[in-house]
């Protein structure tokens, strides 16, 4: 069983989205026991991450770290075109990457109970962000 | 083919817990050729990650790079409820990523001759941690 | 449907090589609509990531920043027999992870315009690297 989906998803600049009810949403739930949930995000400006879903203070302080693991206008970057935040988007999407997977079963995603799936927007304006989801099960 | 195991590990706080054994073990042998193996960890302050199995030097200067790129305590943090320890666990947990994933072929996981699987345990106290493991193939 | 395949690249050293095209040489066409192509180095110091595939700059300062993230001889390392290379290598792999997956199509990889999938050799020496790459459909 393969299935495919593209979600897009709006968002109001640098931050965290959570996307964990989006992905449920279009899980398959007729005609297979279990499998894996690929989230993909066809970019290189923005990234996919699992953390914890129920202290928003989490976000915050990731936030804080991204910032010194990337810094915004850093005078070693070469590439800028785009302003401040363009290099380091970049660089904090290849630290958290461009796609997770989870588990699923019974029409559930096998997610722990604080886990959420994130859409982390590197840039520091509004983006349309287009993803895909692949069920193999 | 879909299998779907539940393992659960202990760990003894902070540090890195070789187990590649265990998913190795419950690796299907029978009416599959090919496929991969997907293992997820359920939980957001430990993580998994492939790395060097010969020296153990290599999991102590991790753990050197991790205190650097993820400081207990903080003084920024803004979410530091359970500890010290609480905040830096979430970012080491964004970093090095909650699954991976290993092809295998004909009975065995396609490991190079130096890669082990791992579970990093961030927290400085002991958990029991539940990993799913997906076979798909 | 599942095929596995082994592809060879060799490497001049530290530096990403663009290995799109090489993974879309081995995407089946035939009997299979949709999947994930997913891609594994068989490397604890050498990496695979997906990045912006557009401006070279991206790339040099990528490598500006993994110099910071796990710096070339640094004085804490203890794991060193191979050069002042040999740790920071294991730390930029568990940085940027060992597979990247990707969906596919009818016979096409769905990467945003501007995604290439890199293998990173983070050692400052050329090697021969070992990737498996497994197509699930």
């Amino acid at each position: 069983m393969v299935k495919q989906h593209r979600l897009f998803i709006a968002t109001r600049g640098r931050g965290a989205i959570d996307i964990t009810a989006e992905i449920a949403a279009v899980l398959p739930t007729v005609a297979v026991d279990a499998g894996i949930a690929h989230i993909f995000i066809r970019h290189t400006s923005c990234g996919l991450g699992i953390t914890e879903n129920a202290d928003p203070a989490v976000l915050r302080d990731l936030e804080t770290l991204m910032k010194r693991w990337a810094p915004d206008g850093d005078p070693a970057y070469r590439h800028d075109q785009e302003g401040d935040d363009d290099m380091a988007a970049h660089a904090r999407a290849l630290l958290t990457g461009t796609s997770v997977s989870v588990p699923f079963a019974q029409g559930r995603l096998l997610l722990g109970t604080w886990q959420g799936i994130y859409l982390f927007e590197h840039r520091t304006s509004a983006h349309r962000r287009e993803i895909v989801v692949t069920f193999l099960g």
